[in-house]
């Protein structure tokens, strides 16, 4: 029943590699934050000689090279410091589903690493790593995914039928059901990585989220999706996909506002939140381009409405979104802010 | 400057998973003396609760499983009448090098499985796990490669050439030439498991090698892969390949006999053999079947072959190699028997 949303593989130009440069943009913003909660948050012991690195959701790359050579780098530079570290070795996790393209992943690692590589499939809902095993954590842009799209919101007989297909926040009842579900992910996430984590060792998150009191519709995100759902419901008018389909294809993702991602750390118990700020892109938020906009969100939605419509719909549908990207960009331009954060949790 | 020979990914008809039943039997034959050989010789404490397995060389499966599931069956055997196992985790490594098609494997990994699994890409001939992370390692038909072919036997000019696609042991300087590469590269295969087994841990290794006085062109496979050969050049001499290139074709394949292999295990100092046994196959060695034989050694050797002369040549070639099988299958049925066997090391 678990809705699959993978990022399009492999290394061609319409890749998830060649569009993903703009969130990886957000480790390289963020470095200084991570390095310095490293040097100040991170306490492990080296008996071992042997430090755990794990990224969850890493895709195919290449940004999860770049995060997990950001912590490496930070643990280097805070025991270079305070001990010494000849002898200590670094070994990297890779965790996706098992449906990524770990194949490309492994190929384009970087020959000059000096760690150990490894690539972990399975859900990072659950636990994929052995206990007490892990030492720093990341995941980035991962955590707006819900393990499942609560079926009342799929169902058109329902009252609390989704016309959107997403989470816009045009509905409240919608929003409560997203939340729901939410919740529930976010803590079985929190909870794997807190068995997985030896104590005084930290995960970091970076992703986007909203503001409070700003909705998704508001968004440049959440306009952008509203112009595929739109361009998705004008070629079901035309006959081309078919809209009982249509009507019951919503989007596994959820962007939560800055208190009610708080609120779920908080009652999981097992962290400390020793960060949780919003991290500024050199460049501003999306840039105003059609052409940038659409092929963004072809890269990630494109999958999952190629996978359910074909690959013909999928392309027709993109054609328009570009149209009404271009024809709104004015709007766009006027979109609220998101937020991109990293929270550094420090496990207890 | 070395060689590539990846078994043929996928889960199609023609590939490696569907063909390698014969080689998974291995395993199941020997499941008894890998579960004495643990029961008795593994030594190493649990203070971590972590059990770690590798699986060097595992291919994209299936019989990967098979080998990974006997070794923690056998430990889980062990230690549950010494001591209270409850709480011990087990992680297995997959390991092959990064061209190997890790999708597929994790993609088929046993569902019900109690384990965490990772795959690692990389040469097994350097070190793919930190220092003193393995508790049991295993490696299964995989330690016949040399990481390259010696360069004075692919120069037609050289004195030393190699008029046979491998080393059929037809000539005793070639031998020589391939065994110097195979000392080598196992010695760097065992030194780097050294480093990566804890002291008391078990490295298992099962293959095909030669009885002391059999040459490899005596064997099925010494004569299946000569049919290869002689196909080659025969498809050459009608133009449809280029000679000169047929000419520097040679496998990166060497099978030892039971003395060298000895030697090479015993001048590395790191281990003590504690198992060195012939395994027989309930089914004998090969089945005399043309069919059979020329597609087993299709998704072993047919990769190189196409990957060097195009899919074309390569089914061409596998046309005449089933003729010559065919014909040949009264001197197949009286070749002399190689040797399956199962080595079991202990890290010093």
């Amino acid at each position: 029943m678990s809705t699959s949303f993978t990022m399009i593989g492999g290394e061609g130009p319409n890749s998830y590699r060649e569009h993903s440069k703009y969130q990886g943009a957000l480790v390289i913003a963020a470095k200084e934050k991570i390095n310095e909660a490293i040097s100040t948050k991170l306490d492990i012991d080296f008996t071992s000689n042997l430090v755990n690195i794990a990224d969850f959701g890493c895709s195919s790359g290449p940004n999860t090279f770049t995060a997990v050579q950001t912590l490496i780098d930070a643990v280097e530079n805070k025991y270079k410091k305070e001990s010494n570290i000849e002898g200590i070795e670094f070994q990297v996790f890779f965790n996706d589903s098992s449906n990524n393209d770990f194949n490309t992943l492994f190929k384009t690692l970087p020959p000059a690493r000096l760690y150990f590589a490894s690539g972990v499939p399975g859900s990072f809902f659950g636990r994929v790593l052995p206990k007490n095993s892990l030492h720093v954590g990341v995941s980035s842009y991962s955590l707006h995914f819900v393990s499942k799209v609560p079926k009342e919101i799929k169902d058109r007989d329902s009252p609390v039928w989704n016309k959107d297909i997403h989470c816009s926040g045009s509905s409240k009842e919608v929003v409560k059901l997203y939340l729901g579900q939410y919740k529930i992910d976010v803590g079985s996430f929190l909870t794997a990585r807190a068995q997985e984590l030896v104590s005084g060792g930290l995960l970091l998150l970076l992703g986007s989220c909203r503001p409070n009191g700003v909705q998704m519709f508001e968004t440049v995100e959440g306009m952008m999706i509203d112009f595929i759902g739109s361009s998705l419901n004008e070629i079901a008018n035309q006959g081309l996909i078919d809209q009982q389909k249509l009507d019951t294809f919503k989007l596994p993702i959820y962007a939560p506002n800055v208190d009610e991602l708080k609120q779920i750390i908080e009652d999981n118990k097992c962290f400390t939140i020793e960060v949780f700020e919003k991290i500024s892109h050199a460049k501003g938020e999306y840039p105003l381009d059609p052409e940038y906009l659409t092929s963004a969100f072809k890269v990630t939605v494109g999958g999952s409405v190629a996978s359910l419509f074909g690959q013909d719909a999928m392309e027709k549908t993109y054609e328009l979104v570009k149209e009404k990207t271009q024809e709104m960009l004015p709007q766009i331009a006027k979109a609220k802010p998101g937020m991109q954060y990293l929270i550094v949790l420090r496990r207890n």
